[in-house]
């Protein structure tokens, strides 16, 4: 399913792109069997919730799961991400983020590339996120909001604001937009948040201002995020780069494979 | 504008009924105004947020200008307010709510009845809540989530859990529902979350069960909230009574009067 001339014209006006069930609900149950699976893994690659009693994100699952190897190289993501990117590519990063039922917490209002450039150097904006829904994402459960056009302002926040909250990732409240700026972009792009069922894919910038609110629902909203950098946009890293489940090593141009997600062949 | 009997049976059913645009937007101007001037007042009665910067809520306001007395008055609200309730009725609290801009706190699931039974030695749940949208409500702006049909479960939580968060109001966080309740009830029920221009109204049972999330968007979404108690069922109050800005004293019976809000007459 390669993108048409009206999706990529979208994609670059908006910042971001929509396809309704682009995976099947069967397709859907490989994906979300492979994380039960990789949730059991320990190490540091999996983010408990504060509590201690579920699993907040798993990274990398790629490396340990073959249903998420082959998603990576699947025509429907990256096929697409090539279709939105100038240069050949390799993952970046590969996270399944699940906003705990009623509650899980908000993010605040961010831009991704700033994070990456602060923490990995990275050079340039030549990425593409592709969020996969893992459930169904309705009004309720804690849907992401995008401002949509947010990704032509350029980087908006590009210095951390106080120290990090975190020594793996770097939390958008460190470099969440002013709320003047907010005022501004939200007043003349407005705000989208998409919902759809479990399969549903939306396609964003790096660059697009987005965040979410919290979960209202008694069920958790798992949402996969697998990143693409071009290969020649690779992280300087003039310090030690950050483990290998975050920040990808591996940047071999990725090759099209495969089809239909069946995990039959393991 | 009194009810239809579809209304009505939805009102018992559901626990909730939505009418758009009940006010006009010149009457909503009105009670703005009214409403900026009564957030200039200082006292106990105004809740100022927590870094000090903005008003998060006030009580009371129709004691101290008359555009909010007449709503009390009104037919739209009190007239209906005496259709879903079975007795001659008094004014047990008014307050107007402003979730600030990009962030606010969400709401824990709660139901109301219990609170005021907890405070103030309220006999029964003979109560209505009626909610009037001073701004437009969106998906965005934090609006009120209740799970329709859950009125019909009885007081499902009637313990205080822990110390109080305040002294002045019980938390919503005091006596959240447990998860295994919320997930039964939205199992059974699902959730709405009505929307609509400023001027649209809510009129609510105090046993459904509500909560809301942040308001994501940049504008304050500000909410008045007139709570209508029966005659016959006044606190008991074993203890002190609560200020009279948080539980009103006068219980003389409301009568019906006045049309369109203009604020012309004073």
């Amino acid at each position: 399913m390669p993108l048409d001339d009206t999706q990529l014209d979208r994609y670059r006006q908006e910042g971001y792109l929509v396809v309704d069930s682009l995976f099947a609900p069967a397709e859907i149950e490989v994906l979300l069997a492979a994380f039960a699976r990789d949730a059991r893994v320990e190490g540091p690659q999996r983010i408990l919730e504060e509590d201690g009693t579920g699993v907040r994100a798993v990274y990398a699952s790629h490396l340990r799961q073959p249903e998420f190897a082959d998603l990576v190289r699947s025509p429907r993501v990256l096929g697409v991400a090539r279709q939105l990117l100038d240069d050949e590519l390799y993952l970046y990063q590969l996270k399944i983020n699940a906003k705990p039922a009623l509650g899980g917490e908000r993010w605040a209002w961010h831009q991704d590339f700033p994070a990456w450039r602060i923490m990995d150097d990275l050079p340039a904006p030549r990425l593409v996120n592709v969020a996969v829904f893992l459930d169904d994402v309705t009004e309720f459960n804690g849907p992401v909001v995008y401002v949509p056009g947010s990704h032509q302002a350029g980087t908006l926040a590009d210095t951390r604001r106080g120290p990090a909250r975190s020594a793996q990732h770097l939390d958008p409240d460190d470099i969440a937009l002013r709320p003047d700026q907010l005022a501004g972009l939200m007043g003349r792009h407005g705000m989208v948040s998409p919902k759809g069922p479990a399969g549903t894919v939306v396609f964003f910038s790096p660059q697009i201002v987005h965040g979410s609110a919290q979960n209202m629902s008694p069920h958790a909203r798992r949402l996969l995020i697998l990143t693409f950098n071009e290969v020649t946009n690779q992280p300087r890293h003039r310090g030690a780069p950050r483990a290998e489940y975050l920040v990808g090593r591996d940047t071999t141009p990725l090759v099209v494979a495969g089809g239909t997600l069946t995990g039959a062949a393991r």
